[in-house]
């Protein structure tokens, strides 16, 4: 598995983040991913690379690509927004920006004839959240998080097209004892990014990741890619920006919305719309569920998937789902991240990985890296 | 003018606001109203009354006009608010219910088939912003206000009702040099309304004070109500309450929500829907408009209201169109407001005042008497 890490990601780093109804320090840290890099020091899954910043072409697929997941008014949003922050009030530079007013769904009158020119208000529209700070850094962090996610796809569709040339054919069956990994990836960054949707920002996340993983992978030739969201919040950037299109099936296995953030999406019957009708699948799960459950709700993803015959397919890797997150509800413990890591693998498809959630700091290191090594562990069938 | 004081208000007394990234000390204070008695004190305006809660009849009328004003589930979500607030979390009994998300326009999936049961979701999907903190007495200060919007109404029915009957406009005519005032009333309350709609709350606001008055004077045998909103802020509350009604005229002059809040909502072009339409105006300033500007507005505004010929007019006074109004961004004089009395007078019509914004805290007593008093002085034409 090759790894991209996000070398930037320190530049954003948030101060507070609004929770339950007041500031709180941010649960979306540095130290996160810093402890997963500890962890694979420790117990290597593959080499450590860096996205090929700064190379015209490569720059110009990252710039193309987000064009493709992204509105081109969010991404002009993004790209600008520290800047108006602080033309607004030069105290500004001294404390992140964070939203505070929001348009109403629905509401009659309210459309995007007019819409806002005040910092604030297109702050509200573009976010969901009042959670998300965004600092001097974000916009750099986030696209080098995408680039992140660009090479690892483009890593991967790399590895497809040798595994599927004659002469690696021979060559793998040539050495048994050496039988080929599956083409795999991990874009090691944050901030995360599956609550990104085409034009909002919330979740800790701006730029969607997995969503730039799966284009990629339909641009470099795939016809169908599977995206699996095992975080525990549902992936509702994701969703949005896939649900009325069949080439990517969207599934993710959460806490269920009525209760659990992001709210309001990911319920059961959410299953696409339009020419995408069929191709998302929402498995909520009641807040409290253990391994037993979250399990067969992999099952039933893995099932899914399967028929959906797709040539690859996106891991938005969430480690929040274990027991001793202090902002989610599920139970899992530290081995069943091994046990997910064969799950996945059994799929037998080329993977990208994208880290996402996971607030227990201390052990997110651990847990991602037991997904990982048993993925690479894992034979292909 | 009778004046109806909700003495409740004080219960509501935020801690802190979410404003332009940050928490700060919430610019929406009891001395707000204290302000307006003490210079009610010193300049009578009229009699000082209470509503008569506990009177069966006028509870009733009071639940009853909420309720066609507003949601059942929005009022049952207010009553029940603080109570479920400190249930999640013995220690939120320390500090105000703020909403930290809430959900995005238009997307799919997001449908109101699935109301949320977490409690933050539930605030969020209320709300439009973060910076109408909900504390134990909220509900108690926000019905008091509401009751003092229903007794005005109902003062002002009543004295209609008089001034309508041939022994009155006997008893009138005998003393010329006693004209008799024009039926007027204030609801002198906080938090204000302005900003509340049909299932939501915002911008200080919980119950629309003002909508309750119109529904009032419709229910009272009135046939058209004009409602002219004079706060800095658009009136988007009251706005979407009778967006599809002909029988209510809605007309604010504002600031141009492209620049200033609550943003959204308050464009020139929104006029109305099904029945309503043609039955909303909006007059949006530049920000930093002085009275010239306003004034000129005003007389739009008056010209609309009399083509409408409404029985009555009800008219939320917000005073932070004042030059000094560190939230806002008209530049009126404290002497503005006497011509501003003058110039409501001069509709000649029945009037519910409604005290809404105003946050130079100092000044805000003189200007609203300033209102108030040239109003009444103004003799009917």
């Amino acid at each position: 598995m090759q790894i991209f890490v996000n070398t930037l990601h320190t530049q954003h780093t948030g101060q507070h983040e609004m929770f339950r109804g007041q500031m709180v320090p941010c649960h979306e840290v540095p130290a996160r991913l810093d402890h997963v890099l500890a962890e694979l020091a420790h117990r290597p899954v593959g080499p450590m690379l860096a996205p090929p910043a700064g190379d015209a072409a490569f720059d110009a697929a990252l710039q193309s690509v987000l064009g493709r997941v992204h509105h081109p008014g969010y991404l002009t949003f993004l790209a600008q927004a520290w800047a108006e922050w602080v033309a607004l009030d030069a105290t500004n530079a001294q404390r992140d920006a964070l939203p505070s007013v929001w348009p109403l769904p629905n509401r009659h009158g309210f459309s995007t004839l007019h819409p806002p020119r005040n910092f604030a208000a297109r702050l509200g529209m573009y976010a969901f959240d009042a959670g998300t700070p965004l600092m001097a850094g974000s916009w750099a962090a986030a696209q080098a998080g995408a680039a992140c996610a660009l090479a690892a796809a483009q890593a991967v569709l790399a590895d497809m097209a040798v595994s599927q040339s004659p002469a690696q054919t021979a060559a793998t069956t040539a050495s048994p004892g050496q039988q080929a990994q599956l083409p795999s990836a991990l874009a090691l960054t944050r901030p995360p990014g599956h609550h990104a949707g085409p034009d909002f920002m919330g979740g800790y996340c701006f730029l969607n990741n997995a969503a730039v993983a799966a284009q990629t992978l339909l641009d470099g030739g795939c016809t169908r890619v599977a995206v699996l969201d095992v975080d525990y919040h549902h992936g509702n950037g994701t969703q949005t920006i896939f649900y009325e299109r069949a080439d990517v099936l969207t599934v993710s296995i959460h806490g269920d919305p009525a209760t659990e953030y992001p709210f309001y999406l990911g319920h059961a019957d959410e299953v696409g719309a339009g020419a995408g009708e069929g191709f998302n699948l929402n498995l909520p799960l009641s807040r409290g569920s253990g391994a037993d459950t979250w399990f067969e709700a992999l099952d039933t993803a893995l099932a899914r998937i399967h028929a959906y015959q797709p040539q690859a397919c996106v891991v938005p890797l969430g480690l929040d789902t274990f027991a001793g997150d202090p902002i989610s509800g599920f139970r899992l413990q530290s081995a069943d991240y091994l046990s997910m890591g064969r799950r996945l693998a059994s799929l037998n498809l080329p993977t990208v990985f994208t880290f996402e959630g996971g607030y227990a700091v201390a052990e997110v290191g651990v847990n991602a890296v037991n997904v990982l090594l048993s993925f690479v562990d894992a034979r292909p069938s």
